[in-house]
């Protein structure tokens, strides 16, 4: 008998680690100052990925995320990652 | 006098329009395939940036947020945004 599955959207979040310089981030600081906006202490740009996936309940889905963050998503030697998992049915 | 002001943490998420093509995204699906992630029906990839600004209040936080998306963070003609804004104090 085949095991019912739920679909499960994952909202993944890759930065560099806070050690590791941020030169994409340090020129959108550049830019929004030279736009005018003022009081801008710091800014960090990293990647924002949305993944749907098939699991049997929402800790399944958090252990295949979390492999895939390690296998693929995420370089760890300079990134960091976190992740929310949601029910993505109906 | 001057008016004090507090230190806000803004998480922004910009993502391209559901109805615009993600190469990215869709080589990142074949990548996690390639693994051995089956079940992975959709990936999506955009950019998240976190923003240390400093405002009189949460609403005025949101509000320059919100200006920064439209005239430089976002593009309107095939990203959306969506942002939270945080207190980061102390």
């Amino acid at each position: 008998m085949a095991v019912a599955t739920k679909t499960f959207l994952a909202r993944v979040e890759v930065t560099l680690k806070l050690t590791v310089n941020d030169p994409q981030g340090n020129t959108v600081k550049g830019a929004l100052a030279s736009l005018g906006f003022d009081g801008v202490s710091a800014v960090r740009v990293g990647k924002h990925m949305e993944i749907r996936l098939t699991a049997e309940g929402a800790a399944e889905a958090e252990r295949r995320v979390e492999e895939m963050c390690r296998q693929l998503l995420a370089n760890p030697v300079i990134e960091q990652y976190r992740f929310t998992i949601e029910s993505a049915e109906g």
